[in-house]
């Protein structure tokens, strides 16, 4: 984690205060205002039960002109029908209201509890307060007010020179529990100051998305609430409009990693997470394949359960390959290594595999685990952690 | 558990003996043979890295005619290449000589750690010890020598009476971990002494696996192993050979009955499992939807880790039902019940439910989730069990 604050954005501010949502001691609701003429684009969750503000969001981000984002923690408004709309609908007149733009121009975000009614009144009463702490320093603060289960925040930032100007990028997340592909309970909002138009923003935030958040796993479920935003103030920055431009693929390249960056630091921190492993796939007839085998391995709670012990069981990774519904999978083509040391050849265990070997890379915080399905040239990767006795405690008493 | 031992069927014997395949003092090595005229069908595992006993058992049961089965704990002679096949090929030699027959006429099986090679010469030792202590009697000790990281034995039978005339039905199983939809390191072998045509048991057991065994679900992995075994020793029961006929709606019932017993047997047995959860889903617009939604729930390590802490954390039961890819899943129509107490009404809280009636439902070791999808007429129903600590543990300390 960074000990060194994050750089401000242009344009952008934000406050973060206790309104007590759940019964801590702790910012638990940010505000973020944006310039006018930012360009907002973002991703939600493809949960059908997606929560009240997600529906409330994906409503006002298509009519554009966002000015404000209000994010909750402790309760995520979500299977809460019709009210909870009404709920969501509330806190952005609210916001509204207190900044003197419309609440069409408000989007709102929850993580939390499902299927409890938000405490709308403590909403109400700390949005006016936030408004009047906006600030461009704010965003360390706001990565510690969005946290549920999170141990940690988790933040991210670049400054790059593009076309002789400094670009500057801040990105924010949280994450823990629930985290899978396709989203997750896991919101991030990434900023910069340059000026990306409308069109290439859209582009851009499903790019950097399918890079990072959608490539890592903790175990396998999806929440209803997650959302990722991303943000071009364009207050300070160069226009970036080109997409064939060195300038772009610059500015991508900065604005992928800082979301690669954050989609890691969430598998770190994973809920009871001890180690963190990298599971690529090559020799794949397909990306699809790759990732498919990629996600199999990286989510079978046996294989995540020995990941916890240290234990190189690689039988059960072979097991979970072979489980990933490839079809007409010839597992006599098979390789698999962790990290330099491979384990098992054309299906078996490798001749000079030892258990000493494997156990040294298991017993490493960090490794990777490379599948060659032997078939194809398509490679793929994700992400993901371990399934240990903390992860048990922390979900069977999440809500006590 | 019964106390009762269970009944022969005529035309099979079995023995158990202690062939040490690891380092324990227990039988781990089963020999069943079957009367000249026995039909023999099974299903086996899906996964691609099916275990070198599979492969050859398959081949096998292609020409019929099969007199003999042998099983081994401890030891799944899965991932183990060429050697592998060899290995089990010596084993149905060995069996061979020791009745006189032919290795064709062997079915081999094995079920245990992942990638190590057989200790061929302590099952070749082993073998001939058996076929010198084979008996009809042999039900019970069997149950027990096949048994992994289970608990406890599982058997189940019944007697029936068809056409005048008491038929014999007897079954025996394991698993615990890894069980999985379409088979999992879960073996199974149901006998009759009724006489069943071979393509009629062929579809019998595909029917009664697909009631049974297919529908339950400890942590979403399948094993390289996994068979289920039909037999007809037609050695004393009536011929039913015709598949319209009441006697054969008779005798399948009762086959279906011992295969759901045994499957029930399995998911109460899971790995750490303290609950056993019956998971239906109603108003499905078609059976692959219903039970794709009812897997999404019994296999979601949220659900099942709030199963664990009896906590009625229904938010995690709707993310679940959400996440399960139905298209265009209409939120607000879904209604879930735990046992008869309505949680979610139109797709948020319902009005009545309390926290104390939920906590009362969750707290049983037995209870139904059942969910309506307001979408259609189809329903099905899967059984499960919690994540408990107990879990993380003999999975992390399988090998060990």
């Amino acid at each position: 984690m960074p000990e060194t604050s994050l750089p401000q954005i242009p344009g952008i501010r934000l406050a973060s205060v206790a309104a007590n949502i759940k019964n801590w001691q702790r910012d638990d609701l940010l505000l973020i205002t944006l310039n006018e003429g930012a360009a907002v684009s973002a991703t939600f969750t493809q949960n059908a039960f997606c929560a009240a503000p997600v529906t409330v969001a994906k409503e006002h981000i298509r009519n554009g002109n966002i000015r404000a984002l209000l994010i909750n923690a402790g309760n995520a408004n979500a299977a809460t029908g019709e009210r909870g709309i009404e709920d969501a609908r509330s806190c952005c007149s609210a916001v509204a209201e207190a900044l003197h733009i419309a609440g069409e121009q408000v989007l709102p975000f929850s993580t939390g509890v499902i299927g409890e009614h938000l405490p709308l009144q403590k909403l109400l009463d700390a949005i006016p307060v936030a408004a009047t702490q906006l600030s461009g320093d704010g965003w360390d603060s706001a990565a510690r007010a969005i946290m549920t289960t999170d141990t940690r925040p988790k933040t991210a930032s670049r400054l790059v020179e593009i076309a002789g100007e400094q670009v500057r990028i801040v990105g924010i997340a949280k994450g823990a529990g629930m985290i899978q592909p396709n989203m997750a309970t896991m919101l991030a909002y990434v900023a910069t100051d340059a000026a990306i138009p409308q069109p290439l923003l859209d582009e851009l935030v499903r790019e950097a998305v399918s890079a990072s958040f959608n490539r890592i796993s903790i175990d396998g479920d999806t929440s209803t609430n997650d959302a990722c935003v991303l943000i071009a103030s364009g207050a300070s920055g160069p226009l970036i409009g080109d997409k064939r431009s060195a300038e772009y693929e610059r500015l991508k390249a900065a604005i992928v990693e800082v979301h690669i960056e954050l989609a890691q630091a969430i598998v770190k921190d994973g809920e009871g997470a001890t180690k963190f492993v990298t599971v690529k796939v090559q020799g794949a007839a397909s990306s699809e394949e790759a990732l498919k085998v990629a996600f199999e391995v990286g989510e079978s709670p046996l294989v995540k359960t020995a990941l916890y012990a240290s234990d190189p069981n690689w039988g059960r990774l072979v097991m979970a390959v072979g489980n990933a519904g490839v079809d007409n999978l010839d597992s006599s083509q098979v390789d698999i290594y962790l990290d330099d040391v491979q384990v098992v050849e054309a299906g078996g265990r490798a001749a000079d595999y030892t258990e000493e070997a494997g156990q040294a890379v298991f017993s490493k915080p960090e490794f990777t685990i490379t599948v060659n399905l032997g078939r194809g040239d398509c490679s793929e990767h994700i992400w993901t952690c371990d399934f240990s006795h903390e992860y048990v405690t922390i979900n069977a008493e999440y809500r006590t």
